[in-house]
C-alpha cells in the first residue's frame, strides 16, 4: 500500500489526473485499517479442512503421536489461528496454537504438551511460522544454525521441523512434523465463496470509487456484524494504512498464549462459508490461464 | 494378505467353517496381482491436483525457481507416476519424475534439472520418498547420516530436502521442496468418484463370492479396457499373491528413467475420474466417525 500512496502524491503532485486505488489482498490478513483480506478466507478454509483431515488420520492408529502442523505467518497469527476451527465439526483438535503475537516458550512449550498427553494419546499443535523466542529471534533460528547438511551448509529448516526434534529430545515419543508450505496458498480447488463473492465486490466498489473521485484510499471492509455477517465496503486513505501491521488482538489469545478465544471463532466462520465449484477435466480442476506477452 | 491366507488355512484344516476374504486396500497401490487397489485413485487425484496447483502457484513468479515435491512410496512409483496427469489439462509440469523402480543417480539428476532450465525458468520435480541409488540404499540415506540437528542428532529428513540441498550446492539456484506429507492419504474431500464406486463394489463382491464357497482369496480388479473404462471383479488364491509387490513396469517409465510414458496416463486417467460431493459444515467437510468400544 505505500508504493500506491507514493503513486497517488505523484500523480497529483504532476497534475496527471489518474486516480490510485490500492485493493487488499493477502492470505497473511495483516493489513492495517480492514477487518480482513480477500484471499484470508480462502487460506484458513484450506488449512482448517487440513487440519480436520490429519486429525481424522491420526485418530485411527491407538498409538500415541504428537503432530506438529507448521503454519504460514512471517509475523501475524491469523493463519495459525484458522487452524482452531475444525472443532466446531467435531473434531477433537488442534490441542495447542501458537501464534507470533505471544513469545514463544521453548519449555513451556513442552509442559503444554505433556499436560495434553496425561488427558489425550495423540496431540495436534497448529504453530506460525513465524513465533519468536522472548528476545525477538524466531524460535527456530538456533535450531537452524545448528543443523548441518551432508555439505556442511546450514540446514535451513522451519519451526515445524524445530519442534519436532524438541519432543523427541525432551519427551521420546512418537512425533511428526507437517509443513502445509505452498498449497495453503494456492490451493483453488478449496475456495471460500464468501471469500470469492468479497474479492469480487470489493474490486468493483474500487472502479465506483475512483469514478467518484477518490485516488491514494485503500478499499476496506468493517464489519458491521457477526450473525448475521455483515460487512460494509468503505474506503481510508493509504498514509494512514501504509506501513502498518494488523495482529491478532491479544484478547483473542487465551491466556496461557497456546489457544485462541471464542472471540476468534466469531470473527472466522463467517469468512470461511461456502464452496466454489469448479470447472474439471479428467479429474482435475482446470485453470485458467493468462499469457503473459510484453505489449510492445 | 499374508495373514489372510494364514487364516483361511487354518480355519480349514481345524473344520471350522469360516470363509476368509482378502480386499485389497491401499494407496502405495502395490498389490500383486489386482489392476489397482481401492484408496489409490483417490491418492492420485489428490497428488495430480496438488501438483497442478503448484505449477500455477510458481508460474506467477517471474523468478525461475526449481521446486522438488516429494511423494509416498517406499517401494513402488505408483503415487508419483500420477504427478505427471497436470500435464493432461494445461500444466507443463512436472518436468521431471524420478520413481524408486529406476536406480537414481544424483549426477545425472542435476544433469537434467540443468537440461529443463535451459528450456524454461521454473523445473517442477516429483519424487518417490523411496528413490535409491544404484547401490540399494535410500537415495536419502547419506544426506541423513550426514545432517546433525541443535541436539547432535542424525536429522531425518527425506529424499525432497536431500535434493533441494544438492540442488542448492551443484547449482546453486532459488530452490523449494515441499513434502506432501499425510494429507495424500487423509485428504477426503478430494476423493476420485471411480474410486470410491469400486471399493464399494469390491466390498459387496467379497460377501457375494464367499457365500459361493469361495475362502482364501483376494479379490482383484481385471482391467478389460482403458477406453472405455472397464473392469471386472474376481479374486485369485492368496497364497498366489502373498508377500508379491507390485511395481511400476519399466516400460511405463522413459528410457532416461525421468518420466512416465503414455502407458502410464491410459492407465492413471480413469481411476481418479469423477468428484464426490462431501456433507460441509461452517464451511468444512463434515466427517463420519465410527466410536471405538470395547466387547465385552
Amino acid at each position: 500500500m505505500d508504493t500506491c500512496n507514493k503513486i497517488s502524491k505523484f500523480m497529483l503532485r504532476n497534475g496527471y489526473e489518474c486516480r490510485v486505488m490500492g485493493v487488499p489482498k493477502t492470505i497473511d490478513n495483516d493489513l492495517f485499517g480492514t477487518d480482513h483480506c480477500p484471499g484470508y478466507g480462502s487460506a484458513a478454509k484450506y488449512i482448517a479442512t487440513s487440519i480436520g483431515e490429519i486429525y481424522h488420520d491420526a485418530r485411527v492408529y491407538d498409538t500415541g503421536m504428537i503432530c506438529i502442523v507448521e503454519v504460514m505467518g512471517r509475523h501475524a497469527g491469523w493463519l495459525a489461528a484458522s487452524a482452531a476451527l475444525p472443532r466446531t465439526v467435531g473434531a477433537r483438535a488442534p490441542h495447542l496454537i501458537y501464534l507470533p503475537e505471544v513469545a514463544f516458550d521453548p519449555e513451556q512449550f513442552i509442559r503444554d504438551v505433556k499436560e495434553v498427553q496425561s488427558l489425550t494419546r495423540n496431540c495436534i499443535v497448529a504453530v506460525s511460522e513465524g513465533v519468536r523466542l522472548e528476545d525477538g529471534t524466531f524460535a527456530a533460528e538456533n535450531f537452524q544454525s545448528g543443523a548441518v547438511d551432508a555439505f556442511g551448509h546450514r540446514y535451513l529448516s522451519g519451526v515445524g521441523k524445530y519442534l519436532e526434534s524438541l519432543v523427541r529430545e525432551k519427551i521420546g515419543c512418537k512425533v511428526r512434523s507437517i509443513e502445509l508450505n505452498v498449497l495453503q496458498r494456492c490451493s483453488s480447488h478449496l475456495m471460500s465463496a464468501t471469500d470469492v463473492r468479497e474479492a469480487r465486490k470489493i474490486g468493483s466498489y474500487a472502479i465506483r470509487f475512483a469514478l467518484q473521485g477518490h485516488t491514494g484510499v485503500m478499499m476496506v471492509f468493517e464489519r458491521v456484524s457477526n450473525l448475521p455477517y455483515m460487512v460494509r465496503i468503505g474506503c481510508k486513505p493509504v498514509s494512514e494504512i501504509a506501513n502498518r501491521e494488523q495482529l491478532v488482538p491479544r484478547a483473542w489469545i487465551n491466556k496461557q498464549g497456546n489457544d485462541v478465544t471464542d472471540e476468534m471463532f466469531e470473527y472466522l466462520l463467517p469468512l470461511i462459508e461456502g464452496e466454489v465449484p469448479y470447472p474439471t477435466q479428467n479429474g482435475m480442476p482446470v485453470h485458467f490461464v493468462l499469457n503473459k506477452s510484453i505489449v510492445e
